[in-house]
């Protein structure tokens, strides 16, 4: 009988797994330019953190977390989203007590949420994210949305849309709140089951129902934009004049929401414009906040951030037809025959790898004609024939497969002349 | 109140993992080059596979294992090593069937077992593996051992030692098995409770008990070695003729033994004699394998693997007193004094990054001496300095922190200047 991965759950083999790698390798460069750090959260934690951490009136907290009992009895979670665990890091660790500030995080990792699987949306998926916790300047605001556009953009994408918005500071949100509440309350009964108690605990997502997007009252409720008192005011213009000085391009969306308190100023969207895309449009999405490191147990402290997910990201690759730089090829492939030959050759190709040089050999006891072929499935760059002959003569034979050309070669010689075409000599 | 991390995990931090980032990515490198490509398994399976994969008479199977049932009712576990699940994949996507065989899969990511957390052992602890599944040529079982080898040589490590066993096939097994019950039973009453069901169950593991280790009669016991048929016996000689040509130092040791009936034929440990690496010497360990891809629903497949823990790796080094080549100054921080300035930096800051240069600046609306204080904290190697008067200029100074070399640049060519030292234009 066989056994399936779990629903919601996939492999990634070779041919997909060099792309990831690119990928991440490209993102962690990105983030090495911009001085984010990598941090490493462990893959589950005490469920009391997404509890406090993510809301507990949240679809993940309410319906979609792996929780469960420890062999001690303690409740675990694997984590839904990086931004909790981050800050409950950031927290034990004391690191706001470090000089350097503000600090800046990156991390890539699984996450977790039991939802229906369907396309661009699995139950383990891996998020790249970012977060900058101690400075409320708008120019960490301004540096975060650069990261994030520039994530896509360096990997080839141009069909980007920087969706923007200003959820302002405490103030302006009650007298938005305020506001909300009196548009809507004469439609109450017009609105979704959801609507009417969003209506009651946390109005602003109600502007988020997909159910009541046609209601008339939505098209006429009071934007936040309108309600953002000075010092969010000029905190949103000063973010905007930062993207203007280096030139990225953003639209704005005071419709564009976030469902918690923690949640101030900026609050941004990337979309895919890509045609072939489909109905997922939102690539990743953040923005700032304040009060979750105190909801974790530390000093008042503001953050931003944001994340995305990688499976959505080469979904948006392919539909924009972008092929990432990545070489499937084989640099080398030893054909031996015979019994000494054989010995010489994984002498050979262990000191081949050893000096940079990536080769394979055969490891079924293939005639000739079979090594040759195998080493053209595997798009080798260079076949090195070593028989009986060439044994005798100490000599090696050097095939380019692209050219056809063909060299003899002394065996004291060979490691040196394929490491420097290979890897120029390094 | 504070949430901590859960019990046996732990928090990566900066100036931790790029130590991490540089092993991982010398081992992807390794295996680039020996033609191991890379595999991602789900974080958790379906424990069925655990059971059958890794045995339900095992300790890791019957106590370490975290299992829970998912939102379907579904008992799913986080996996405690790599090899059930790579075999599983290998099953599910029929890879036995593609041309290009061996298959020789790579895997690094986090593992979980509950135990006691003690150093060199947490309850989550990321684990190198790899595994060469469809062919029973001896040449494999020598290019595994070798690239287990390299791995932590190629990082430095000096001390090391690889200790080297046949434990034979099926039939020299069932010799020995049979050979070690005549010779233990009389001293059935002698041994610890586990030896005794050991020695009705799986006699070998016998040979392993750290309690029974003093007793006369484990001296005498019978050695696989002798046991072996001349199938059996051929195969080990040609691993280690192959080891021989490649100039690969082991020792013999006929003690080293698998619990499982999987095991075949080549078993192997790397350990460290690092003075002050302390009781944990084992760094990792493998062997061969059959039986194991029929179990989980594939055909009669031969396999070996072997794997390794990076948190034990990175110990080891320490041990050594080894340093990774790790940079962590940073290239250029931007000093920048009023609102123009401000923006002026923001922009050089993007543009450089965009460049390819690390840059960082201040956030926290910091005086002029600040900034160069934390420029030296960060380890700048290059200070940009932008006050009014320069920018009046339309110029930028360039500090070098190295040597207390200043220069000013026009602004419109610092790019290309800075760009041009610290990366080579590239």
């Amino acid at each position: 009988m066989s056994i399936n991965a779990p629903r919601g759950t996939q492999d990634l083999l070779p041919g997909t797994t060099e792309k990831w790698q690119f990928v991440e390798q490209q993102l962690t460069d990105l983030c090495r330019r911009y001085h984010y750090k990598e941090i490493r959260t462990p893959i589950f934690e005490h469920t009391e953190l997404f509890q406090r951490g993510v809301g507990d009136s949240t679809d993940i907290v309410q319906k979609e977390m792996y929780t469960f009992e420890d062999r001690g009895g303690r409740s675990i979670t694997l984590r839904p989203e990086g931004t909790a665990s981050v800050v409950r890091s950031y927290v034990q660790n004391k690191v706001y007590g470090l000089p350097n500030q503000p600090t800046k995080y990156f991390y890539i990792g699984p996450m977790f949420r039991y939802e229906r699987p369907q396309q661009g949306r699995q139950r383990q998926f891996v998020q790249f994210g970012i977060e900058a916790l101690g400075s409320d300047d708008p120019a960490v605001d301004a540096e975060v949305l650069a990261l994030a556009m520039s994530s896509y953009q360096e990997l080839g994408l141009k069909s980007l849309k920087l969706v923007l918005n200003s959820l302002g500071d405490l103030e302006s949100r009650e007298a938005h709140r305020e506001a909300l509440v009196k548009h809507f309350d004469p439609h109450r009964e017009e609105l979704c089951e959801d609507c009417q108690v969003r209506l009651d605990q946390n109005p602003l997502r109600v502007l988020d129902c997909k159910k009541d997007r046609e209601h008339p009252a939505m098209e006429t409720a009071p934007s936040i934009l309108e309600y953002l008192n000075d010092y969010s005011k000029d905190y949103f213009e000063k973010v905007k004049e930062y993207l203007d000085v280096m030139g990225i391009e953003y639209e704005i969306d005071p419709n564009l929401v976030r469902g918690l308190d923690y949640y101030n100023h900026t609050a941004f969207e990337i979309m895919s414009e890509a045609e072939g895309f489909g109905a997922i449009t939102t690539l990743s999405g953040g923005g700032r906040y304040t009060g979750l490191v105190q909801e974790v147990g530390g000093p008042e402290t503001s953050g931003i951030g944001f994340a995305m997910s990688i499976e959505r990201l080469l979904m948006a690759l392919e539909a924009e037809g972008v092929d990432l730089p990545v070489d499937e090829k084989l640099d080398c492939y030893i054909v031996a025959l015979g019994d000494e030959a054989e010995k010489a050759a994984v002498r050979l190709t262990y000191q081949l790898r050893k000096a940079g040089v990536q080769v394979d050999k055969d490891y079924l006891g293939k005639k000739m004609k079979a090594q040759f072929k195998a080493a053209d499935r595997l798009g080798a760059k260079y076949v090195l024939v070593l028989g009986e002959q060439e044994l005798e003569n100490n000599v090696i034979n050097v095939k380019n497969m692209d050219s056809g050309d063909q060299q003899e070669i002394q065996l004291e010689d060979v490691i040196q002349h394929m490491s420097s075409i290979l890897t120029g000599g390094k």
